[in-house]
């Protein structure tokens, strides 16, 4: 059986997550689920859509199974997608899945679930996690097909995220905050690659401007490039453009919120 | 081998409950360990019994395996019980295990593990996840009995949790917070099929009081049911009667707290 | 396979850990990861130390994956041990392995991963969990050997945590916390067998001071030893020595932080 890779926002603190993992083993006893996290902000389907994103390329083949679904029970559509060789992913219909599958190449089959044999009877209006996801995955786990667990749709119909908005020139770039991890690390919504070389290379003195404030930084390649409390503008380790502070925290240090707006530029 | 259910107090921080999985790989090589959650408020038994109970009517038989246990160490009982065809559940004598077993029909046996002979040695004052209920359900899980995991004691004799009051009238019903979840979300002590049918017909337009003030809400099936912001008044995924605001916080719009009462009425 | 036991600083959040787990069952499907504990305070390598000191003589022979590392990308060495009959041990030479090594009797032989052929390539700079450690761990699990995972280092050679300033007398002890756990209970950086026995005999009438302040506490086994909201002074699971209130939280009642003193004395 393939394995089963779990992401949510249903916290650590509830039994969500721990009911859909027992609803798999009923229905595909000794299937194996790895939980990727269940840590994702509330209805953050965006930072859902990283996670599975950050994730598959480094897994074997497998069943993403995705659940951040502010909609749950209206009429956004409940979703398996097959892509790659071998991988399978099941979610809502509302773009957590689609950074996952551009990493994968893309859809190459995508089935509605909303009429599938496989969900639970009855189903709930705000646990489809339990009630169709979690079901739909573990029969995909046991070898079902996605022509088994749906009807076709057009994987052009998918919906997408917002593309992010960023602004590239020699001498500078602004980007957006995408999310922070534990440590404070500040993600933004923009490659490492996208970054001209003037800024880029390792040891350049940048300024990073946050609202009217700007810090010192150094473009780096990890945190203890700086001193202690020093600021490193750096690829982090899915090619995403990131700032940190070395044993500290540049979310903390920068005083900034998701969705705003940072500059860098050349000091 | 069965599959272990298991849900405690330990949060996700501390080693505890990682500790009792390894404990378990000793006794059991290769038993599964579902975790249902380790985020149950820290001594907090209700909780942990509605935990446990939304889980087992969509699991396998399994052994479920519960340490909330404020009491760890003085004469409260660990037990063992067998309930339905095939359950076994572990844990503290103190109401943790009630309403699983009430969901399963009851407990057709249990036994007091107090001097089981399947304890670690020595026993620790602190730690009976460790060293009595971790090792009990390993053994479970292996294939003993319970007649060889402790003393039989009367099934009617077990710890129960107070019963709620309700009230329940044509026009209005009276509950008290049980718990909330990650979202926000209020779960009350009462089930949605108590809920007369004048107040529970979708579209209905409700009040829910909770101390002075009363908002305005809509008896319905799903958070999408209303207005972004707007409260709703639902059927959670366990029958349980819930109040919800669409992609916000029912808690924080009531500012309740757990055990406060909730009044709602026909507006 | 040897099952893999995780300890992280990663956090329940992120999808740090889950990565790894999956890197982990790309090399070695079906290999069994036992989740110690991703809570470890960021870049808090003793609390990690401590974590895998108090699992690792309740396992199985298993190998040991510790990542907390704030040096990540720097000088310090990736490291991988061999301890006891046939434990392996994977992580930064900082300090995070030294405790769980010790209990074990001592490392018999380290390799530094430095070069290791097990790395994923290319190795990012921050993500050694995904890069090296997972990879080297799920080699060990499928059977290779430390001599297969790196170059042979001296084991006298690893960095090791700061002693403890401990100060006991007949009449007193002084002692810092070390951490506190999810119930407010707070764990010194002294051995309860360190304490003299005048002040351990079970009811022996204490005070303790943090700070300016004295409170009353009786040397106990276990919290209910106490009347609700009394303070205890008692040894831990683990030997510790450590303060709790029952049903309470020592940390809140003494009002102090990781490696604030704290002196117990007779009453």
């Amino acid at each position: 059986m393939k394995p089963i890779a779990f992401v949510t926002d249903y916290g650590n603190d509830d039994e969500f997550a721990g009911v859909c993992r027992w609803v798999i083993e009923l229905i595909a006893p000794g299937a194996k689920v790895i939980d990727l996290t269940h840590g994702i902000p509330p209805g953050d389907v965006r930072r859902g859509a990283f996670a599975l994103a950050a994730a598959v390329p480094y897994g074997p083949e497998a069943i993403a199974l995705g659940v951040v679904d502010p909609g749950v029970g209206t009429t956004r559509r409940p979703i398996a997608a097959a892509a790659g060789t071998g991988h399978l992913l099941v979610g809502p219909d509302n773009g957590l899945l689609s950074l996952a599958l551009d990493e994968l190449g893309g859809a190459s089959a995508v089935v509605d679930l909303t009429e599938s044999s496989f969900r639970l009877d009855p189903v709930s209006a705000t646990f489809h996690g339990r009630d169709i996801f979690a079901p739909v995955a573990a029969h995909l786990a046991r070898g079902a097909t996605l022509a088994d667990a749906g009807e076709p749709i057009d994987p052009l119909s998918l919906a997408r995220l917002a593309e992010p908005r960023v602004v590239i020139h020699d001498d500078h770039v602004a980007a957006h905050v995408a999310y922070f991890d534990r440590f404070g690390n500040v993600l933004l919504d923009m490659l490492a690659r996208q970054v001209p070389d003037g800024l880029r290379t390792l040891g350049t003195r940048l300024v990073v401007e946050a609202g009217a404030d700007g810090r010192e930084a150094v473009a780096a390649s990890t945190f203890g490039d700086a001193v202690e409390g020093g600021m490193v503008v750096y690829e982090n380790a899915i090619g995403r453009l990131a700032i940190a502070v070395n044993r500290g925290s540049a979310r903390d240090a920068l005083q900034i919120e998701v969705d705003d707006q940072v500059l860098i530029r050349a000091a």
